[in-house]
């Protein structure tokens, strides 16, 4: 049964070795909920996630006993980061089992904090099969979420938030196998019981909503997510009855909810996350969960270890709703010199071109002897794009 | 003259409306540089730079004397920002004069604080005249740097440095008109005076160094820069008595070290910075200045306040740099189907395509019959890249 006092314990063990992260105000939020709401981002952690919390409580319970242990885990993301840290800090070897799609960019950020990577099966599922054999010959195996000490070493979180801030309303936590919210509710409920606690989950993949329904803990048919961090198909056997006794409510986010919150994050707090870790800020954006008025509201912003690409993607798509990039397709003259001229229209309006690409001539649905070019280009706005297709119409030029 | 007791006068004045913002180790760059560094990112204040503090010291100063005063100022960046915030927090009327060319959701930042925003002149300077008119008719006219109740303001930040972290001994401080710089080296050289400082310019506009050498302020020829938060012609009058008094060193740094700073900071620290906040990082990963064995030093990552265009960029050079992004001109056969076989290749292989070009026939330099496809797409890294192409190749299509 985990305690406050594991949690504190917990806390002793790895406050030196670990980030105490800061609460960051958001007055933006605030306002707009008539709340006081204080962002906890453990993006800042190191690892750039919380999981470095129950891997370091874990290993240094352990190491007492049985120092030369190498400590073993199964994970393509945050908890392998987690886990390599915590055992680098710690003096051991550690050993990560990453399934073979594991992008490039998190084997090399796991063998950066000296742990060897080992390559194995398809699913996470062969993965940790593989990983608790290995530990089987003398290793010691940490799993991402249903284990005590684990927990007790997520729970430290909410030491952090109450020594930061004592009077907390509501905690918002995202879920995904447990192991955060059990050890947050712990350490909470006991320090401040009338503190709510708030799950938060894709609705692409449920798994304690769907355990809370059903009393028991149930394998559910998991969705693609932009909150991958979030996606585990059961939740703990060990989690589940500190979310079942302690979590107030669970709810549930979209994937557009979470992109837009991702880029909230990154425009107005200038905080890279992940789609797992803006879960919380969607749920007060998209107003998933009544908050009393002028409580104070912390959602947890779990980590930050987005892939650029994706990054790219969210970027490129708020440019695009906030009319930063405009494509138009323009009907030209089919003579030498027209495309110049079209060009210098939009140069001079202080467009800049991104792609252009100009059709061949022939189509039927336009007059012989004109062409249609294609154009994207960066604007500074609305009023901006207003101006450039002005400027180009009067140029003499069709917009189709 | 400024002295410490300045400074912690307008510490006591400000700090309850500001964000104490965290110091965050970096073991990356500790180990890279055998010291150990702390990251003071102010890009997490309030307006998303270090603004506030000084523009919040100039109003509450006057607020006293004259309460009803509108408080002007002249800026198309962070400056704008932090006087209409301080203005918003002080509860006093801002108007905020930006030149024509100021981007758009900067204008909209600046009147989402309540400020009025007036839009005059192309040029920066002919936007201060038009402030300093304004303000002659009864107003206070904030200076972004060249005002000691300003430079005090911006000294706070030192204050928290050495509350968080008492024996530092080396302060990265990027520098445009030098008020941060002045007030931070007043403060930390008062309290611990074996503290260096430095400052760091972009080497397209470094003001602050010509003044060193010439013995006074003098106007340089700037060029543009990612930088462009400190991309100032002119240091300040009263800021370079400070700076030639009590800064240790001023260093430069290229647009390609800044943009792979940020880039880093995206990445790694998950922190978004605009240029000038990373040329400080960028002056310790590419070893502008000498750094003792084992000394303890803070980067200020002065602001976050990048455009999404200048960061989506950052983001895509980082993806080409890291071998995430693969560009391939393939020949096909001219003939129904071939494109879908090669892009089912690519596909199996787990390439994501992002953009493609199908060429007209008819290219001299390849066989008839035969066409040119020009392919870019995601890839997981170098390995992957070599992966898609072998696939490629031996599926029968001949990469160019």
């Amino acid at each position: 049964m985990l305690t406050l006092a594991d949690i504190r314990d917990a806390d002793f063990r790895i406050k030196d070795y670990i980030i105490h992260t800061p609460l960051i105000p958001s007055s933006t939020l605030s306002n707009a909920t008539g709340c006081q709401i204080y962002l906890k981002p453990e993006t800042l952690q190191k690892g750039g996630s919380f999981k470095i919390r129950g891997a370091m409580n874990r290993i240094f319970l352990h190491l007492n006993k049985i120092p030369d242990t190498p400590v073993v885990a199964a994970s393509a993301g945050n908890h392998a980061q987690g886990v390599a840290i915590a055992a680098h800090i710690a003096g051991v070897q550690a050993i990560i089992v990453m399934p073979d799609w594991a992008s490039l960019s998190k084997q090399e950020a796991t063998r950066g904090y000296g742990a060897e990577v080992c390559i194995f099966g398809q699913t996470i599922e062969e993965s940790v099969s593989r990983a608790l054999e290995i530990s089987r010959d003398g290793g010691l195996f940490i799993h991402p979420f249903d284990d005590e000490e684990v927990m007790a070493g997520q729970g430290t979180l909410a030491l952090e938030l109450f020594s930061d801030l004592s009077d907390i309303d509501v905690i918002i936590v995202p879920v995904g196998g447990g192991g955060l919210i059990s050890g947050i509710a712990v350490a909470a409920k006991t320090i401040r019981p009338s503190c709510r606690i708030i799950g938060v989950q894709s609705d692409q993949c449920p798994c304690a909503k769907a355990a809370s329904l059903q009393g028991e803990p149930v394998c559910i048919k998991a969705q693609r997510t932009i909150a991958d961090g979030i996606r585990v198909t059961k939740i703990g056997e060990l989690t589940f009855p500190y979310i079942r006794d302690l979590v107030d409510e669970i709810v549930t986010v979209s994937d557009d909810e979470v992109a837009l919150s991702m880029l909230w994050l990154l425009e107005h707090k200038k905080i890279v996350s992940e789609g797992a870790g803006a879960a919380s800020v969607a749920a007060i954006l998209f107003k998933k969960c009544f908050l009393p008025h002028n409580s104070r509201v912390v959602p947890i912003i779990s980590g930050g270890n987005v892939d650029s690409h994706q990054l790219s993607r969210i970027l490129r798509r708020g440019l695009a709703i906030q009319g930063r990039v405009l494509r138009i397709s323009v009907i030209i003259d089919d003579l030498p010199g027209y495309l110049a001229r079209l060009l210098s229209i939009i140069g001079d309006s202080g467009g800049n071109i991104l792609h252009i690409h100009h059709n061949a001539p022939g189509d039927p649905d336009i007059p012989v002897h004109e062409v249609r070019v294609d154009i994207e280009l960066e604007t500074r706005g609305p009023d901006h794009i207003s101006e450039i297709k002005r400027n180009v119409t009067s140029g003499g030029f069709m917009l189709l």
